[in-house]
């Protein structure tokens, strides 16, 4: 069965220190999907836009052959659009504007074919939508889950309760200390998974990231760029390459779930490339599994 | 031949959110020799004391199998203390004195019979002093050098002399940003590796390390501690462990160096674990090679 993911569909407006854009495809399943299409089919989209949303965005998930059954469109409404500035040093952003449009009466209905998917990626909104996802599902097999600092600062009840039905949480180190209150990243870790979640990963930008499972923690390397054009959609563009892999190879232990972040840093590491969906819109495969191998190859030491 | 390890030997009082202490065993070359010290032999001390500093303390050096032979004993002179409180996170600290007392007129004799020691290890101090250092030797094999920012902002014409004379430079991360001017870390290696190195190491901390080769990157993980008692000397612990391994093993090529890398991240882990010199004062190889070994399967992965 297939690979269901729940998120946003924005039209971004992004200024960086080296250029701009204006209404370029974004929000998070797009992120996502694209992401891990790469990895796995069938991944079957739910979210909304509005009519106004470019027909060559539509044909962009097709050509990923993203199934849009799940895709609700609001004639006469407008897409979620979202405005952002970059500082110099690109680990700092201002949100210029938000318009949530469309999303803010956003009811994430789950067509009945796709209830009993196998795998379901909660992307980055609020916990109470996620949980309205969760509770039309049929005993998913595989739940992954993105957040944010804000939904932990307003709506930690609903978030919590998503916490304790999910097989991963992904969130940045930030968020990380912030969940639980804690300046120790490794005490912070140990904490958020008495919280429910089997695996914790925690997304360290320029510093790679770090999953903790049972008593074991996996330590992946960040991949050394020196143009980091726009960081749009990175953590996106990794959870949706760690979920595609774990969905395609179907193996769930922890050995998988090292390569999973492996390869969600690679296509996060591909993302930040360009702008928007640039990135990630014409990879292939091999180009996917070379940086894979590059990864390996930065981090490999022999234990003599 | 031996390794010569040159650098600050100081008393010092520490706060830290836990605990503090007063006088304890510190500077640079104390944690370097006792750190280099589980890895190979002779190990000669360069450096400069007052007839104030405890007898216990050289008894802790000798016992590390230390040679003294280069150590000056200013008789009515006061030994160098240096006061410093770290703040709750423990990336941030001030220093609340310094007392160079016999430190500041220190002149590095180095003497006749160590002129030839295959290794040297320019250890934080004034990058006239490692000049001097480096224009008695004759011809060493391998010079591995650390700095600071201090140095970068005040010392820069001499510490580029020295750039151009080393193997290695250790640095951390914002010092390496400082010494390029570039925000971003990967481009500040490359343009750091122009002023002489063969090889750059920057520090991060929590984050772990990078190395960097002729257009090659290793990506050394963190030891995932839940508390670190006491920061200081962790760098001088690393560069001891890095560059006694490889005195030990004399093979200097990118693979061994790697491996170096992971063995002065292990020594750092210890040494952070308690105050002053208390982390690495009493181990033993089967306790650092087991930890080394921690730090392989923490990264390890497999490229299938």
């Amino acid at each position: 069965m297939g690979l269901l993911v729940v998120g946003s569909i924005a039209l971004d407006s992004v200024v960086t220190p080296f250029d701009k854009v204006e209404n370029a495809l974004g929000g998070s399943s797009t992120y996502i999907t694209i992401s891990a299409s790469y990895f796995s089919a069938p991944i079957h989209l739910i979210g909304v836009i509005g009519s106004d949303f470019p027909e060559e965005h539509i044909k962009l998930f097709e050509k990923h052959e993203i199934d849009l059954g799940g895709l609700q469109i609001v004639q006469g409404g407008s897409t979620f659009r979202w405005g952002g500035k970059y500082h110099y040093d690109l680990n700092m952003r201002d949100t210029l504007f938000t318009q949530l449009n469309v999303f803010e009466n956003f009811n994430p209905v789950i067509p009945e074919n796709l209830r009993n998917s196998s795998f379901v990626l909660l992307g980055n909104i609020d916990p109470a939508l996620q949980l309205k996802v969760l509770d039309q599902m049929k005993n998913p097999k595989f739940v992954v889950c993105d957040t944010m600092n804000l939904w932990i600062e307003t709506k930690k009840t609903d978030l919590l309760k998503v916490l304790g039905r999910v097989d991963v949480l992904v969130i940045n180190d930030s968020e990380a200390r912030l969940l639980a209150n804690e300046p120790n990243l490794i005490k912070s870790a140990n904490s958020i998974m008495k919280l429910g979640p089997k695996y914790l990963i925690i997304k360290k930008g320029e510093h790679g990231a770090l999953l903790f499972g049972n008593d074991t923690i996996f330590s992946a390397p960040a991949y050394p760029l020196q143009d980091i054009f726009d960081p749009t959609g990175a953590g996106d563009s990794f959870v949706g390459g760690f979920t595609g892999y774990l969905h395609k190879s179907r193996e769930l232990d922890f050995e998988s779930l090292k390569r999973a972040v492996i390869y969600g840093s690679t296509m996060a590491s591909f993302c930040v490339e360009k702008f928007s969906t640039g990135g990630i819109e014409d990879l292939t495969w091999l180009k996917i599994h070379d940086r894979f191998i590059e990864f390996h190859e930065l981090s490999r030491f022999a234990d003599e």
